[in-house]
């Protein structure tokens, strides 16, 4: 027998778009994946872009939308105010955003905001992967590699504090747009090899000396001929290296950071935390937790704890 | 009596040409700046462009030229190969290149290679900065403030090792291409404002949390509206603090470190050297000092120490 379609969930961001439809225990029935991010849905209209994709999947109207994600920013469908820092998870879904749509009910879970004079930072669309951490009694220091990995303290189900690391647009920024560029041309990023390791010791050890090491890639380029796989994986290994040293000033030991991520992300921060010294590393995937965090906050807004639509 | 025109010196790098004609004593006479960097010159001709500008002078055929910086890299006129370190500036004179030219002599100097396996490092065009240092007895640590600034440790009339660190290049790309450009754009930095000393004084205090720092920027402008200015200088502030933390690592104290620079970039960084604790810092104008090398070069290749031509 088939499950019954009962809810869709989206993580819309800024370069990317990734729809689900479940069923009520949240088990995964569909799903969509395409480029459709912040900037092109904004011309083409948020709604349009949705409804184009449910109807792709045969999604009949009525049948209600949970999204979280930078669709929830000032530059997204509808802004989704932030919760303030420190905050309960379980507030995510309570304190939702109900976006114009025509033919269903969509809602928009908040981001965070740390309006710390100190240290102000933001998170929009993380968070709703420690829903399911919060909801499985799990505290401690969470991290979640990416574009702008973000590093978050979690007690009792709340968010303490978190900082955000610009690793991914670093990596993406000099490999593309900086002088490092034609010594990492063409490379790929061996997470096993030596020289990714290299660059987190390196970086770790000396994490001062990070903006002299980035130009060291081109110069053993042009003096030594490294090749491009060995200077790119060095300078990703650099950067993850530098975040590890910045949230280890921060929040103290990594041992036991519960590390949210999926593929090639999960490989090179385990590895990472390893040379780093950080024991009992729990991974958790990513795409899991944001299904889960989804579909949590879609059960306790769309239906009733016993399970009858609202 | 006006002063006879003798020689040329151009200081020609990857976005400027910088051009002056001098008498036999290295008084300028007249001088042109441009744009025309490397990527326009390969196209037009290097000879070509330079002709232009001699020509716009009144410069006859068969006045020399002496040069010096990317001009001589394998993408310029001729390549001027690099001299190893540790070595004399002297050398680089006596080693220069010829480029080939139909009206004159025209000579490039070399840049100088840090042949380490572990700090490989180039540097082409700041070592002819380097030369009138030289040629005053002067040694120990010299910092050339830029896209790529260069710390040189110089004894005894040699580069004994240098280290470059990505800061200009840094803050071009973090203020225009990164998600810190909205929180930034339009801004000044001020000098002497609390933002800069602030962002020099937080990175020198915890130089591994700068991925961090940068990200603040926005996060401070969405939530607190941040001035444009502030975070400008901020942002200058952290990168440059980063980079004396990593000079500092590298060479030790910075006390007594002579500095290279002109312009906003000189008292940029007298501030921030204050800030980080150096005492006796000695400044010295950056296009005084490569008109100086230039020449000093041109004297040794052009005229014999008697002064009569070669």
């Amino acid at each position: 027998m088939m499950s019954a379609l009962s809810h869709v969930i989206v993580d819309w961001g800024t370069s990317s778009f990734r729809l689900w439809t479940l069923d009520r225990d949240g088990r995964v029935l569909a799903e969509r994946r395409s480029g459709d991010g912040l900037a092109i849905s904004g011309q083409r209209g948020f709604e349009t872009v949705l409804e184009s994709h449910l109807a792709a999947l045969g999604v009949p109207g009525g049948v209600p939308v949970m999204m979280c994600g930078m669709v929830g920013s000032r530059a997204g469908w509808v802004e989704a105010a932030y919760l303030d820092a420190p905050v309960r998870l379980d507030e995510l879904a309570a304190r939702s955003t109900i976006a114009p749509a025509a033919r269903r009910p969509v809602r928009i879970l908040p981001g965070i905001a740390q309006r710390s004079p100190t240290h102000p930072d933001v998170i929009r669309g993380e968070e709703t992967q420690l829903l399911p951490l919060a909801l499985d009694g799990q505290s401690g220091l969470v991290c979640m590699p990416g574009t702008h990995s973000k590093w978050v303290r979690l007690a009792d189900g709340a968010v303490e504090s978190f900082a955000t690391f610009m690793t991914g647009e670093l990596f993406q920024l000099l490999r593309t747009a900086s002088v490092v560029k034609p010594a990492v041309e063409g490379g790929e990023v061996d997470a096993d090899g030596a020289a990714f390791a290299d660059g987190v010791a390196a970086a770790l050890a000396e994490p001062e000396s990070a903006t002299n090491r980035f130009f060291e890639l081109r110069a053993g380029w042009l003096l030594a001929g490294t090749a491009s796989d060995d200077a790119l994986a060095r300078l990703s290994g650099l950067l993850i290296g530098v975040e590890l040293a910045g949230a280890a000033r921060r929040y103290g030991s990594l041992s036991g950071t519960v590390l949210v991520a999926s593929g090639a992300a999960a490989t090179l921060y385990v590895r990472a935390l390893d040379i780093g010294g950080a024991d009992d590393v729990v991974v958790r995937d990513a795409e899991a937790c944001v299904r889960e965090g989804l579909h949590a906050a879609a059960s306790i807004l769309f239906f009733q704890r016993e399970g009858t639509p609202r």
